[in-house]
């Protein structure tokens, strides 16, 4: 394989950024910026995610068996940098951001334009990240959205010129 | 749920668009548009396609084992449109476009940017489209792409704008 073509091939997918975040219920919170998302269904609605299998947050999803992802806006890139680190819940806070449990329990943090609530209905455990694929089981709206709504979200290509997660 | 809400909100993700092709070496030859597409590995490199279920492409696609997607450019909105409809082989054309071999197999166009094919290592059969996984085993550059590569491809938002295949 060539594997500059394949990098360069692979950067050509592009992603919006996401916090995906869940709580155990035993005192584990995960909030993690993340990207490798899409939804795979319409019936009923299932969207998957790309979770790196060595993670804190992987561990903490997998047993808390629902999810959150947060779409994060086009203003926040200081929130993706925030949850590149590890989480740390403190006065009630998530890395500093104010949070709310959703339905599921999953966090949900007040500030991000949009969250869906997912409950986990298979993971596919190949490659350094595995596959987490779940269904939509409530989804918030935390400000109105203006134009197409994929024109809200804070995507890869605003992270800076040669940020990449991909290839 | 708040079914407004998870249209919106599932529609934030921004999606690129992709010809699946794939060849089953019995005379059927598969090509579709499809947007759901995602990366959920770096080592062995792995990508997610969410293919209708009750598709002739996905058919074939399960009986090829293999399949390849082919990276749309910006400049090719009528090619997408082209694939939204049942593919036909005729005068060594795929529905009218210049196609080769790839290495397997699988049908690689040749006027797309780029393409990646992929062998299937994992199917999960649930909901109206499935989640088909593949390990990238090839990937080409066609032509040369200028600036980052995810600005190259053709995009949901570049079809019209009130098209989406999500929410």
């Amino acid at each position: 394989m060539n594997n500059d073509s394949k990098k360069l091939v692979l950067r050509m997918i592009p992603y919006g950024i996401y916090v995906l975040t869940a709580d155990d219920g035993k005192g584990n919170v995960a909030a993690a910026t993340v990207n490798w998302v899409t939804q795979t269904a319409f019936a009923p609605p299932l969207v998957v995610v790309g979770v790196k299998a060595d993670s804190g947050a992987y561990k903490i999803l997998k047993d808390a068996r629902v999810f959150a992802l947060n779409m994060l806006g086009k203003d926040q890139k200081n929130l993706a940098f925030t949850f590149f680190r590890p989480a740390d819940v403190a006065d009630g806070k998530l890395s500093g951001q104010a949070y709310r449990k959703g339905e599921t329990g999953a966090p949900i943090l007040i500030d991000a334009p949009g969250a869906i609530e997912c409950r986990v209905t298979a993971v596919v455990e190949q490659g350094d990240h595995h596959v987490v694929l779940g269904e939509v089981a409530e989804a918030h709206l935390n400000r109105p959205l203006s134009g197409r709504p994929d024109a809200s979200i804070l995507e890869m290509k605003d992270l800076g010129d040669n940020v990449f997660y991909g290839g």
